[in-house]
């Protein structure tokens, strides 16, 4: 059992209509010049950048925004963003978005107090000791950006993304409002989706004994992804599994569950490498990645893979061939990535094969030049997995 | 599915030899004088009280100290405290102990920036608008008060005893370190168990639909602490028992496991009166009334009933009688708290019969003279489930 020290300090303010009251929190917080970072758009459509432009506006807060965050969100726009806050005085941020939006914010909050160039936080030359406040209204449950302390930027100038854990920017507050998930497309539902699993399983794969309360906790969060990702994708504006999926999104990635125990992270770092160079979907690039990784590393630990298909998959235990259990439930979730509409094949998300290698070099790997904890991967490993994929 | 806000600031450091750090984690705080509360003198016999102190005067912050907190704590040494924190302009309050040592010092900490009686908190005269921060290091894994934002105070003049929710004395920092719990007593241990799952317990019987996911959450603590705490019974020093127990303490009661649902609270109102008037132990009370309030009400929900039974007690679903399964379930954790050595009897606790009409009128209900929210409880209702404990 692993020592830890956890503090998720994230006020959740959750229910119906509940992005009206984003004016009030940020005035509470002591915010007078905010900048609101979004997507492509989608908010000004749903009506959503409307409500909260009028609420902010209402409690005489200063308003500057920025739209046009991407998928796996560029460096170049951090920079302008960077610029924007300097040029305007800001003193608070918000996004209003999924973990695109949010990453985007969080870079931009601790670039902003810096004299460098942020990048210099995300390549490990620097570490951050100021932020601006962030705070989030959340429209996709997915990255779990909202409450974690993480955030993950592109660097376009060779494609490398990169991930960078910071306390300073948690943010204050985030806002919940499952209705304003109503619109997500299939696709993205069932992307988050995978994307929430793919961080619980990240931590479940460890290798610290005795650690039954928060295994049984990941088992409960990936149960309730099995359970409601299916309705969000068929019944879209089913507000149980909306929420549900939404505040598993915060619970599966704010550290709560790596309490006593020590994260894998390697299909983290699998998948990066197709999101950077293929610009994937973060959840479909894990629902290709994870099921190869399991099948690559299952041997290490046969019976917490047989439980992880029993206790998650649902599977039968076969007490004389604990194996044959450990594989069905690789297959279980393969079969449920597919049911939700996700890729499991590199070719459904356009890589070719002689790419392989390269993506393999690629990999971000620590001084002893392996990736992962659980099992320790070397660039041959790694392309071992991505030969799995195919 | 109720709305909800969750915010849970308080920083868990979590470890061997983590109470060593106490001086330096209240001088980041900004602490510069320090009252520390603490119970009657096992911290000195196990050497905690000179390793904190230690640790605290190393970093060269003034410390008072003030001992002698009992269980069930008493609001006559809540006012000294606040007498002496005004005396020597206290500016961080430590409590060293459990729930109790816990509860008297959140109890200064808003008496002592209030100008009337800290009773009017209690109540319910007063809200609190300030508080002193308050730190924690925790020896008895029970109350869930480490992380809490609840405190619960008995006035000597006429045994009262009354909780206060209030955002404000949160504590900003907990520390727990396992090993300090190896000298509780098998029946502390066994008491802090089943405050632990009584905590669970009134937050997992709601009338809310769609709640799965804190449902799961909610049997995931449970399952831990009934596999736990009879081992920490048996064997006092097993870290892993000791740390599970410890940290099912806090997300118990930190109302992690309250999102989206509405709370019950009717066998916590029960069980107080049995610890005010015949100063039982809070556990042990708490043992004494579950069983009977669920015996009671189980009718009104057979379904969640036969889930508990399920899901937390391990018995077999009866699909033709699900009547049968609810009940099984009662049986089970009845027979759960007897295993552990806990009571389930009043006359164990040394009630006698003819007080439970007293005991009856005494229980604290709301204005529509019904306590609970799963089943709202008159004065008779409350008296039929004190007959049940006999």
């Amino acid at each position: 059992m692993k020592d830890f020290t956890f503090c998720a300090p994230t006020r959740a303010i959750f229910g119906r209509d509940t992005e009206l009251t984003v004016g009030r929190e940020l005035k509470a917080a002591g915010a007078t010049r905010v900048l609101m970072q979004y997507g492509g758009g989608s908010i000004k459509k749903s009506g959503l950048y409307d409500r909260v432009v009028g609420a902010i506006r209402a409690e005489g807060i200063e308003l500057y925004e920025l739209g046009g965050v991407q998928p796996n969100p560029h460096l170049s726009l951090v920079h302008t963003a960077i610029d924007l806050v300097r040029e305007k005085g800001i003193d608070f941020l918000l996004a209003v978005g999924g973990g695109s939006v949010i990453d985007s914010t969080k870079a931009t909050a601790v670039g902003a107090c810096y004299d460098g160039d942020v990048w210099d936080f995300y390549c490990g030359k620097a570490t951050p000791e100021k932020s601006l406040p962030v705070a989030v209204i959340l429209t996709i449950p997915a990255a779990g950006s909202e409450g974690s302390n993480s955030s993950v930027i592109t660097k376009e100038d060779g494609w490398i993304k990169r991930g960078l854990g910071c306390e300073l920017y948690r943010p204050v507050f985030a806002i919940y409002n499952p209705e304003l998930t109503y619109s997500l497309p299939a696709y993205q539902t069932a992307a988050g989706a995978s994307d929430i699993m793919a961080h619980i399983m990240e931590r479940y794969f460890t290798n610290e004994p005795d650690v039954d309360m928060t295994d049984r906790l990941c088992e409960s969060v990936l149960k309730t992804i099995i359970k409601q990702a299916p309705v969000a994708v068929k019944d879209p504006t089913n507000y149980a599994a909306r929420a549900e999926m939404m505040w598993a999104s915060t619970v599966a990635h704010n550290d709560f569950l790596s309490c006593f125990r020590v994260g894998d992270w390697s299909s983290h770092q699998l998948s990066h490498e197709l999101s950077a160079l293929y610009d994937s979907t973060h959840g479909a690039a894990l629902a290709v990645a994870f099921p190869a990784w399991m099948t690559y590393v299952y041997q290490h630990d046969v019976t917490r893979f047989a439980r992880f298909a029993v206790e998650v998959m649902g599977c039968e235990m076969d007490f004389f061939h604990p194996e044959n259990t450990a594989l069905a439930g690789i297959a279980a979730l393969r079969s449920f990535f597919n049911s939700i509409g996700m890729p499991t094949t590199l070719s459904e998300l356009g890589v070719p094969d002689d790419q392989l290698p390269l993506l393999a070099a690629k990999v971000k790997r620590g001084p002893d030049g392996t990736t992962g904890q659980f099992v320790k991967l070397t660039e041959e490993d790694c392309l071992k997995i991505y030969q799995l994929m195919r």
